[in-house]
């Protein structure tokens, strides 16, 4: 029988490591004891012991066993436990307080869009919920259930690449596939899809399209929203087929009603997505460092605002994140760190820069001269290829600290925004004061997405939990960041989604008339609120 | 009194003349004699003639005049006239044939979003139609009025820039403000709007994002919908404002309701569009010849998809287009031309093509670079900066030709579609077989909107019209090109919009369901049916 620690582990070999830096890390900053360090609790090694009847009758389970045979229809509490929480901090603790609130009842797992579009009849007919499911990374309880019903998991068999078009430069897929497995596929072709969330090697192009996600070189290459081209999109009221034009003018675009509509409206079951050209050889690499996090703002701001091409990796760590890096790489107190605090470069206001360039001919080391001329005017020393290299490398792996964190009563958590370059400074400040007012806590903070218009904020914090009253903990704290941001002028999100962790502040920010429009929209699509139901997008 | 000539005529002064060039090619295309070119017809120098009671009531216009002062509402003749159609070949035609079917009621003048907001209300409470109107410049009859009602003309007083953020690189503006006089206000601070659509001089922002326009730089800046950051838009259920994000992931992207809408949704009062720093003395041009069509076309794909930057401006015009190109601007057996024969360019297959990279630092000399080895690898023949520079130059005054053109009793109509690379060449054939297929006519096709995926293909074609049979015979001819570019999976448009025109071909295009989504949220904005109500974008 499996435990809850069996769910909630990503289940990559990575996770089982915490290494020196990070040990180290957390020791310092939190002062842990050995005792600490050693008497772990909310381990999550009980068996799944749940309790909840199927709402679902014989009958209908047999139809969906019809459709997609025996061994694609699940009720185990292993299947259930598994595809009812995503990866949100509560999800997990959830899962290591042993409590599964509201469990799916049926996983099933279609192979292709002619078992999904009866699958959605079936359960219209019946007004049974379905959460649509990709690689379950959801980090916003997007894909939580919330009153049981069928999970329809698309990443086992509706995972295939359909076509990938070479003069079109245009790949159309089954949108359970994977990210590494599309990669996978178009780099041996001389192609790259161009998307890299963290979550890219569990998470699936449907999940990306669904939250509006954006990958780390969304800075050159934009988020999913300008790499969609086509979608068909099964809902309970028909289905919407929509054509890959490069571009139209044909009323509005409907690729845009369903990239962030996380699940409400229907199943998105095919994506023609634009690809690139693959020069992985030709990427040109820049690491900066700057005196202050405004100096690397404002350097970052000219570059996307010159007109002189752009990186497709663009970040800034602000100073404490910074500091972080050099103490976890070891480069505290070496000599070169010694000449950098010489030159000016001081801890607790340093800020690194990375970027990397993609591209053909000359266009990435052009670029880069660029890049390495304006931050030269706003007094950014390049430190070389190495440090964006090596963070490149581990790019995925962060998230797989998370459980070996957590294993030691800490909260591990991250929070991203979206904000013009007017209010940025302002929201960070505020953020950042906000964020340091918790007693122990490490948060770092990042620009990872860049615009001509403004960046997003990237928030990671890691805060010991108040035993026994960790959920409460959580709530409020996360609650007053949400608050600090909102009021400060950031989005809600910009590329994690909104789901249900955030809903309670769309009215706010979406703006009552645009709640009763995605209303108006559930109700098109949806009208027996069957898909994604409860409390997702701030509706009911 | 007024004809009806002053009412179709652009009031530029450019539109007097018709040039020697144009001239013969005319006489010698279509063998008009000297009677025909002489006795000309349909002159619309009729006075205004027509009788249709007002459907508003005395106390309404009151109510009008009461919000927006005497001065700003009218229902004279003229004025009635004049916003009762728009620049479509048809509408023309019929102001030409002294006939206006179905004339508004009133015109009104309003200065400021409460206004707005005013008004919307008292004609959603009578049942009142609404035609927001901007330039009036539309080429696809969105603006004809159906129903009589109110034309709210957005150009006259509501009209201003209201904040330019250099810091965010964007303005805000109230949508009635025409190109040029966003553009002088943003050159004089050093930025560019970027959006240059043929129709610059006499359209509006708000028509921009209504009709999902492009400019002559999309290549490089993007459609309208890739400059929108915000939407005010005010619509009888109520008012939607969206934020000025960058970019975000907060449930589905609402500016793209409403960007392509064409007005049946509400009327948008301002829009926050991103600007660009604007460094014209750094721009770089470039011309290029080809042996074919399809080589150039497959330079432009490459250049396209390469990776190295791209073109702001990039244009081919086919053989016909490049023949006649030569024949106007006197270059027909000149020397040059006759070394270009020599070299292999020959006419009926050679294919101009024209770029222009703007940006900062040695950017535009860099893509240029870039651009010239792959036209040569194609056999592209670098031509010097001038034939783009001069081409730039007119490139507004084409459409001033128009009327002196239909003086001579001559059909002059445009028509713009988008296509995968994948389906370019064939449509482009079919497309040409069609046009060729009428015995008169000059037909030019260009590509002047290009992307990764594909491009669009835009066809300007003039042909003598049927004396006494204009409209059937304009319509006949229309429908046979239009069903050729749907059957060979061209867009009913890729800038222009659908309008009434194109709408009988949406539910094909766009889906039965696309169709009955834009009826629910048609339902949802405007229960009442107000908004420019009348076979729009394929609606009842």
């Amino acid at each position: 029988m499996k435990t809850y620690r069996d769910i909630f582990k990503w289940g990559d070999k990575r996770e089982e490591m915490l290494d020196d830096g990070m040990l180290n890390l957390l020791i310092s900053k939190f002062n842990l004891s050995n005792d600490e360090l050693e008497n772990v609790h909310l381990l999550g090694n009980e068996e799944l012991n749940f309790e909840h009847d199927l709402i679902i009758s014989e009958s209908v389970i047999q139809q969906f066993k019809n459709i997609c045979g025996d061994e694609n229809v699940y009720s185990t509490k292993e299947e259930r436990a598994s595809h009812t929480y995503g990866k949100h901090f509560l999800e997990l603790l959830k899962l290591r307080l042993g409590i599964i609130d509201n469990p799916l009842d049926l996983v099933i797992y279609p192979s292709n869009s002619d078992q999904i579009i009866e699958i959605v009849k079936i359960c219209n007919n019946n007004k049974i919920p379905i959460v649509p499911f990709g690689g379950g990374s959801s980090v916003t309880m997007a894909l939580q259930a919330t009153f049981g019903g069928v999970c329809l998991d698309l990443s086992k068999h509706f995972n295939k690449v359909i076509k990938i078009n070479e003069s079109n430069c245009s790949v159309t897929v089954e949108t359970g596939i994977l990210g590494p497995d599309l990669e996978k596929v178009l780099n041996k072709q001389g192609f790259t899809c161009g998307h890299f969330p963290q979550s890219f090697e569990y998470s699936t192009v449907g999940g990306w399209i669904a939250a509006r996600g954006a990958g780390t070189l969304s800075t050159g290459y934009g988020k999913i929203e300008e790499m969609v081209l086509a979608l068909n999109v099964v809902t309970p009221s028909g289905i919407i087929e929509t054509k890959d034009y490069p571009a139209d003018a044909q009323a509005i675009n409907l690729n845009n009603i369903f990239i962030g509509s996380e699940g409400i409206f229907g199943v998105i079951t095919e994506a023609c997505l634009k690809i690139r050209k693959y020069y992985p050889e030709k990427t040109a690499f820049a690491s900066f460092i700057f005196k202050s996090f405004e100096q690397a703002v404002e350097s970052m701001r000219e570059t996307m605002q010159a007109g002189y091409g752009k990186p497709h990796l663009f970040r800034i760590s602000d100073p404490d994140e910074t500091d972080i890096a050099f103490k976890m790489k070891g480069f505290e107190n070496t000599f070169s760190d010694k000449i950098l605090k010489v030159l000016g470069y001081k801890p607790g206001q340093r800020t690194l820069m990375f970027a990397a360039i993609e591209g053909s001919n000359k266009y990435p080391e052009f670029v880069k001269k660029c890049l390495k001329k304006t931050a030269k005017k706003h007094k950014g020393l390049y430190i070389g290829q190495k440090p964006v290299k090596k963070w490149l490398e581990q790019r995925y792996s962060s998230a797989y600290a998370r459980d070996p964190i957590m294993d030691k009563g800490i909260i591990t958590d991250t929070f991203e925004t979206s904000v013009t370059w007017e209010d940025l400074l302002s929201l960070w400040n505020s953020a950042r004061i906000y964020l340091n007012s918790r007693p122990l806590i490490v948060a770092m903070v990042h620009i990872s997405h860049v615009y001509e218009n403004g960046a997003n904020l990237y928030f990671t914090f890691l805060s010991p939990w108040k035993k026994g009253l960790e959920v409460e903990d959580y709530q409020n704290f996360h609650k007053g960041l949400v608050d600090v941001i909102v009021k400060n002028k950031g989005s809600l999100s910009h590329h994690h989604g909104i789901g249900r962790i955030l809903s309670p502040w769309m009215k706010e920010q979406y703006g009552e008339n645009g709640i009763s429009l995605l209303q108006a929209l559930k109700q098109h699509f949806d009208p027996e609120n069957i898909m994604n139901p409860g409390g997702m997008l701030g509706l009911r």
